[in-house]
């Protein structure tokens, strides 16, 4: 399992947690946000999944992963 | 019928606005957010809805009506 910190930029209410959560958890990762650092900590499995479609989640619903 | 514009208060992102474009319509009245200005123009019939009703509906979104 590997355990990365995303900084992420964009969010600005519980909505949008709540849509980047959706997208950590659909992209087959699991992800707490922390909305006021602009950060999202997301662990998942590397033979299962890359980071790159995570980030590729998040950035798919209107977020910039920085 | 009547047409008021509120001052509404939290509203953040494209997300708040859909909520609060939902409240209005649950609320019976039809609505248009200004994301920018912090400003929402509600039309209603104030035969069938009270102004009280749509700024309550809004509040229970998590906005504040000022």
């Amino acid at each position: 399992m590997a355990n990365v910190t995303l900084k992420v930029e964009g969010m600005s209410c519980g909505h949008c947690v709540s849509a980047v959560e959706k997208a950590v958890t659909g992209a087959g990762a699991s992800g707490s946000v922390d909305l006021a650092a602009g950060k999202v900590t997301v662990q998942y499995d590397e033979k299962k999944v890359s980071l790159d479609a995570i980030k590729g989640a998040i950035e798919e619903q209107g977020y910039d992963v920085v």
